[in-house]
């Protein structure tokens, strides 16, 4: 099985394709983009029917739609259901892109000789999704595709997936297959590929703090009167110790606890602190006390303000005490922790910690639990095998900070295991400004994922006998 | 002597001619407003050459002009010069006025039954700088106009006054007089007159908290990197202690400690607790250990965050840590503490607890010095017996919590003492959405004013003998 001479000979076309898919601003955060949202998953749905799915269908939801696909071969084979997002983060703040975040362009550098498309989702999730459905056209046109496929594609996963649940509630039987498999993390490096076999849960909240009903003067009632940013700032302190721990009563009792052995294979993934500390302009890194950088951002939970506002904001000066004062926070949770129960254990927390002189409100967002995938089954091992045929050498496992609510939703409801086969990189900035993917990671993807079909098929059936 | 006829026959036309003044929306923090400003000027002009000015000029500095008048009738006799400032304080939030800023309207309240003016500087200060415009036309229009005059209104009180210190320093002749006269402060209530004693400085400075060079993903660096926002809040937590006292090591070396008589002094003008609670909507005050309310907002130096801002403040949600946090924080000082003094000793211990992981700016801002006016001199007395001719009982001397940087300088530049009757209320929400401005309490100064000038005038002209 040999599909670079395909993609090489298409691989112009397959790069317009997804500029296409960018210049959508799918941003499902933002209610004034719905009507772009929708054209996005309209736009999805042509490409899946363009890569050779017999039916594609656009489920509605009571949020944005899911696109559904698939490509059914012989039912005796097995079926692997592809799992992506079309929406994308908000892009601001806007002044720091270097290019509109739209208006998608190739750039090359250091880490991509050989260009980088730079936009909002040319990473997270567009990109790394539509590896898959090129990956098809590949194996079709090659007459390579060893078992039935499903796709579905979500657009909500960027606001906590929130009509996801009832979907696989609904429809256990259309999506029920033998693994899933997941594009939508990164890999070490360009020549030391990855598969990701743990994911951080989520509980994001909103706070208010309410002191007088109105805005003061500064002068006339500053000193006798709560501020409720100083308040708010005070209780946000007081969320973590003096060595970085967090505070909040019961916060983690069910944190999984890794076994030094386990620790120390971690620590074997290649990481160089000053890299680190430079590619990103820190003087120093800063976490919980005893645990590692690649620890602190993998296998412990987490609780970061990704939000504050209150007051004024303009142009000089403006001597006010104002009347609210406002945070997102954001929980980051290892395995074994859940996420409605630390939502709950906050919101009881921060409300307890509120002094006399202010009402507080906490209004959770929306959450999702973590999780970790075994190294023994045999999609870990096709994954592992795909890497060897398409980069030569073996996956490194590590565990990643960032959450996919539903790789545990699926477990719960359709019974099946995961892979995550990510091709992005810690330096595409997903999230952030100039997000970028290097179209050397794009096209690599695009020729490894059809190697893991091949050998999960080949493993399923020996399995089988 | 007997104004109210004069001031009753032309009160419509004294009402209408401050709301054409309060449409110009003359904010001078914000750069878009620099035409609104320089007209608010113009319009001032024009109204003290109405109301019988000799010599009006609008006087260039390096930021917004300060409009110069006189009235010169006999070398011998004594001078008053008037000061107040044409601009106002930015109208934010606009969603919570319930009528434009910049459109007064006339609505009758619970404490006006009369009316009062709704429009951002109706109080403060176009509202009483413009009682002081009238009071001279009722005086020139009666015959009553005992001494000499003189006019100086300044556009950049509510930026901290900068290009003041050296336009005082420059027209000292210009300037020269026997005393100072503002109405820029509040009364107690409205059968209550009040001379302010005492006015606390002001130190205004805007922090910045870097730490990576750009957005993050949370999840990807979530607990491994300083969040700017955690840390300013950390920060700011830690500038007071659990008493409420301010951290930064010499804030309140300088502190003028006052006796206990003069605290009982203090303690007899009428407050009660539970209209203050009840007004501005607080289930409890808040402040400084072993002082009363009363004195935390008037004899206590205090530190507020007046606006803070980071991250992602749009709908939704977005998992970001930010790389930067900003705060504006300022400080009311008291008598003998010196703002220049204080901003230093907070940059310097602002920038000392910052840990290692995140870079700090501190921008001063502007300031002014704290002051604290005799009740001995003749014009207090003139004050206090002006107070008795229009409202039938002394004033009750008070400190406020509000800062008038100029005055300090007025006596280091010119030797004046300056005298501080106020006409607004608290409850005029001024530097808050729907500032108002009692039209009895304007039509009131209008009376009252006339009276300062003649008692003024008898007293100096007694002392001389």
């Amino acid at each position: 099985m040999n599909t670079r001479p395909y993609i090489d000979k298409h691989k112009q076309r397959f790069i317009d394709e997804l500029i296409e898919l960018l210049k959508i601003p799918s941003i499902s955060a933002d209610p004034k983009f719905k009507k772009e949202v929708l054209m996005t998953a309209g736009a999805v749905k042509i490409n899946l029917e363009a890569a050779g799915c017999d039916k594609v269908e656009i489920c509605e939801t009571t949020g944005f739609p899911i696109v559904y696909a698939e490509k059914i071969i012989d039912e005796s084979l097995p079926t692997v259901l592809v799992y992506g997002h079309y929406d994308v983060q908000p892009p601001d703040p806007m002044d720091l892109w270097n290019s509109p975040p739209f208006e998608p362009v190739i750039q090359n550098t250091d880490i991509h000789p050989e260009g980088a498309i730079f936009a909002r989702g040319a990473c997270d999730d567009k990109g790394q999704m539509y590896i898959h459905v090129k990956a098809m056209e590949v194996m079709i046109q090659n007459d390579q595709l060893p078992c039935n496929i499903k796709f579905m594609i979500e657009g909500e996963e960027e606001v906590g997936s929130v009509s996801l649940e009832s979907f696989l509630e609904l429809n256990r039987e259309k999506l029920s297959n033998d693994v899933i498999l997941i594009s939508d993390t990164g890999m070490i490096s360009k020549d030391v590929p990855s598969i990701t076999t743990g994911l951080r849960g989520l509980s994001y909240v909103e706070v208010e703090v309410e002191s007088p009903n109105r805005d003061l003067h500064s002068g006339l009632y500053g000193g006798a009167v709560a501020n409720p940013i100083n308040i708010l700032a005070k209780m946000i302190a007081s969320l973590h110790d003096e060595n970085k721990h967090i505070t909040i009563p019961g916060f983690y009792d069910k944190v999984e606890e890794l076994s030094s052995a386990e620790r120390e294979k971690m620590a074997e993934a290649p990481f160089y602190l000053e890299n680190y500390k430079k590619h990103i302009g820190i003087n120093d890194v800063h976490g919980e006390k005893g645990f590692t950088t690649n620890e602190r951002n993998s296998i412990r939970p987490t609780l970061d303000v990704n939000g504050i506002w209150g007051g004024y904001m303009g142009e000089g000066a403006k001597t006010v005490i104002p009347s609210k004062a406002y945070a997102k926070i954001s929980m980051r949770l290892v395995p074994n922790q859940d996420w409605r129960e630390i939502t709950e254990l906050f919101k009881t927390h921060f409300e307890s910690i509120a002094p006399d002189s202010v009402k507080v409100k906490v209004k959770p967002h929306h959450g999702g639990q973590g999780y970790v995938t075994p190294i023994d089954g045999i999609e870990y091992q096709a994954a592992d095998l795909a890497f060897q045929d398409a980069f030569g050498k073996p996956a490194v496992p590590q565990r990643s900070g960032g959450s996919i609510p539903i790789v545990s939703m699926f477990e719960k409801y359709l019974g099946s295991k995961t892979v995550l086969m990510g091709f992005g990189l810690n330096s595409d900035a997903i999230h952030s400004p100039n997000e970028h993917f290097g179209i050397w990671n794009y096209l690599k993807g695009i020729e490894t994922i059809p190697y893991f079909y091949k050998h999960f098929t080949e493993l399923y059936l020996k399995e089988k006998k």
